[in-house]
């Protein structure tokens, strides 16, 4: 990993390395668009199309109601599984806001309530692995907010099949639909609706680089869908200091390194942790790896930079805005307050980036390639979205109206006022 | 104004009144494409031509700071306007969040902060009227989220000038920058930035279809902002029941009306509301407004929906999921629940939709167009970023090791195992 002090940075190279890797959206969106169209137009024949050319499957049926499936699941796969599902949906439901009211001035009430989104689409990757993860996620906090249609699109395994741990969550969650692909074609189908896929109003989930394209271009389309954020490749930045275990630190690098050889992976180190010592653990514990290829590309790209204090460590941090910051310093939670930007925060020797990425509680679906800036995470409320309501009495017109008068007359907009004054009239 | 029946409406009539005018958003894009590459190569100077061309100004300066003018005022407008800033202030303050944190097992807690989102843009329309109202709305909620860069664009008066209102509010919320430019091309500065427009990460505010599209081409762009959502013209959907006066029902129509000629007015009326004298009603109070050609024409392509009792009304409501609604029937707070679509809600006789287009302290910054079915309009929120954090402890990671060490295995991810037992070595 090259290495560089935070001191010594001139300008341009700081700004170099807050850079990630460029993605040519315009053409990626060239090669999505099409699919969408096909998808808009063909529907459920386009899907088929697709995952017989992408997929190479041939499917029975485009979607199907995980409800009536039988799941055979090892008792430990369910158990690791309800564990998870506990944990993430007890820190999703303690979210559920309590609604607000506030007398802004006597007998006027403004109020403010969440309703749920009614119909949402999720979509769990698939390819290498299965991801019940993200299946979680995902379904859980639609299903607490109360989303009433919810359907998961996932790429189907060789077989046709989808995996039993994909669809035992769905059961747990309450999803009615489960759509048998993935790509531009599963999120155009969801955003679009076809003869089998429910039409839905917000696609969340990560992708590659075609599905988040496919959000992307339909987001500003009149399919009229919204999405939960831009998706680009996953990312960690790890404070290390001297208190900081370099073993433990390596393993948290490979960790996010793993995922795939476009992973970003930056180490900030004050200067008395031992940078030796986390070299020789990388080039250990990598040999390890069944994915170490994938790693050792990915770490490749990657850098450490020295830094003299934890201040000049989380202004580095804020600036770039990691999906994911470890913070591996003694009296770790001490520092929270500076932190500003970050999808989600580890804190502290015990708790490694994958404790968050299953199953302590916390989403890991997060806002990478620096969106952490104006992007949250998904949480209860990127499933909800809020209503303000207001009721005023006679005292309450009385009170506010000339106030509104005033300002309908700055504006020019006579009949604003006169929705006022009509009433005024008939009470004073 | 067309009258339908909802028994008697077959779907295809029923789809074609929860419809839209079609915004041909791809025309629009190609317009204001350019707008924005020329900003992006040329800057301020692009700004400067932009203005001229579209605006007929030249401008002398493309930015100030608000806060080095001297504002001239009169006493009505100030106390108007600080009323109204109290109440959104009040109404926004009080949705400050408070931290969260949950042990979602024995040693294991999960928190959820709200951060600022560091850097955000305004747009205020301009236009034919000045419009304070947008001011405050934009960025009195930013002020209480501690964002610290504000910077509000606004198209110049004729003489090159911002009006004094503005002016005013921006000192009062604490704004850096005023841009005297609007259009694409003010959206555009303020996502790249330019030698005098500091660049921002997220673009607030209502504006015409350029905007609008400005706004959406670049949230997909490598400009990396986001917004707060997509607008079309504005809307009001009235309930109107057997005690609704037909004279404030009249004067709410037409306060939506002389919004522009495609502002959307729907009156959904139970059969006991009295249609023949609001008829009147409208007729009467049309001949006095001085922007009566606009109400008519917008007018002219309304509709009133006759229901059969509430249930009805409330359901095309939620279907038609309007920006504006108004429940002006008997007992109207009791019937809250029902209403899932909507961006804000005026509830009973004496809260005309003007009271919150102003000052009862709820923003009027909302979703249109059937947006409110997936966004929320403007609030605290949407100035934040939630970041959630994570901290184990010892015993935390000795009670959920073992299931993320599970659910690794089961995704094929060995070093995210690894990263967990390693640790888990040293302390059993």
């Amino acid at each position: 990993m090259r290495t560089y002090n935070y001191s010594d940075l001139e300008p341009v190279q700081l700004t170099e390395l807050l850079k990630r890797p460029k993605i040519d959206f315009a053409s990626i969106f060239g090669t999505v668009q099409p699919i969408i169209n096909e998808v808009e137009n063909d529907g459920d024949e386009a899907v088929r199309r697709f995952t017989h050319k992408f997929d190479g499957v041939d499917l029975d049926e485009v979607c199907f109601n995980p409800m009536k499936q039988e799941v055979s699941l090892s008792k430990e796969a369910k158990e690791a599984i309800d564990t998870a599902f506990d944990n993430i949906y007890a820190f999703h439901k303690a979210q559920v806001p309590a609604p607000l009211e506030v007398e802004t001035m006597p007998g006027v009430r403004c109020m403010k309530v969440a309703r749920p989104i009614e119909r949402v689409g999720f979509y769990v990757p698939g390819g290498t692995a299965v991801l019940p993860s993200t299946a979680m996620m995902l379904t859980i906090p639609a299903m607490i907010a109360g989303c009433s249609t919810k359907v998961l699109a996932t790429p189907p395994r060789k077989d046709g099949s989808i995996a039993p741990e994909i669809i035992y969550i769905a059961q747990k969650a309450g999803v009615e639909t489960i759509l048998k692909a993935g790509g531009a074609q599963a999120v155009a189908a969801m955003a679009v609706g076809t003869e089998s896929v429910p039409k839905v109003d917000k696609i969340f989930g990560p992708g590659n680089q075609y599905v988040t394209a496919a959000k992307m271009i339909l987001q500003n389309s009149e399919a009229q869908i919204s999405i939960d954020m831009p998706a680009g490749p996953s990312e960690v930045l790890v404070i290390a200091d001297e208190q900081a275990n370099p073993a433990y630190v390596a393993a948290d690098l490979l960790s996010q390194a793993e995922h795939g050889q476009d992973s970003q992976v930056v180490l900030v180190a004050t200067a008395a942790f031992d940078l030796k010592k986390l070299e020789q653990e990388l080039e250990d514990q990598l040999q390890e790896l069944p994915r170490k290829d994938i790693a050792k590309e990915a770490l490749e790209h990657s850098f450490i930079l020295k830094v003299e204090d934890l201040n000049q460590a989380f202004d580095f941090s804020n600036e770039y805005a990691p999906e994911h910051l470890i913070v591996n310093v003694g009296e770790a939670e001490s520092h929270t307050e500076k932190i500003t930007n970050a999808g989600s925060v580890f804190l502290g020797q015990f708790t490694p980036e994958s404790v968050g990425d299953y199953a302590s509680g916390t989403n890991h679906t997060l806002p990478t390639y620096g969106y952490a800036r104006m992007y949250s995470g998904v949480n209860l409320a990127a499933f909800q979205k809020s209503v303000t309501m207001q009721v005023l009495s006679e005292e309450g017109l009385k009170n506010l109206g000339p106030t509104v008068e005033k300002l309908a007359e700055l504006e020019e907009l006579q009949a604003h006022k006169n929705a006022v004054s009509i009433r005024l009239k008939d009470i004073q």
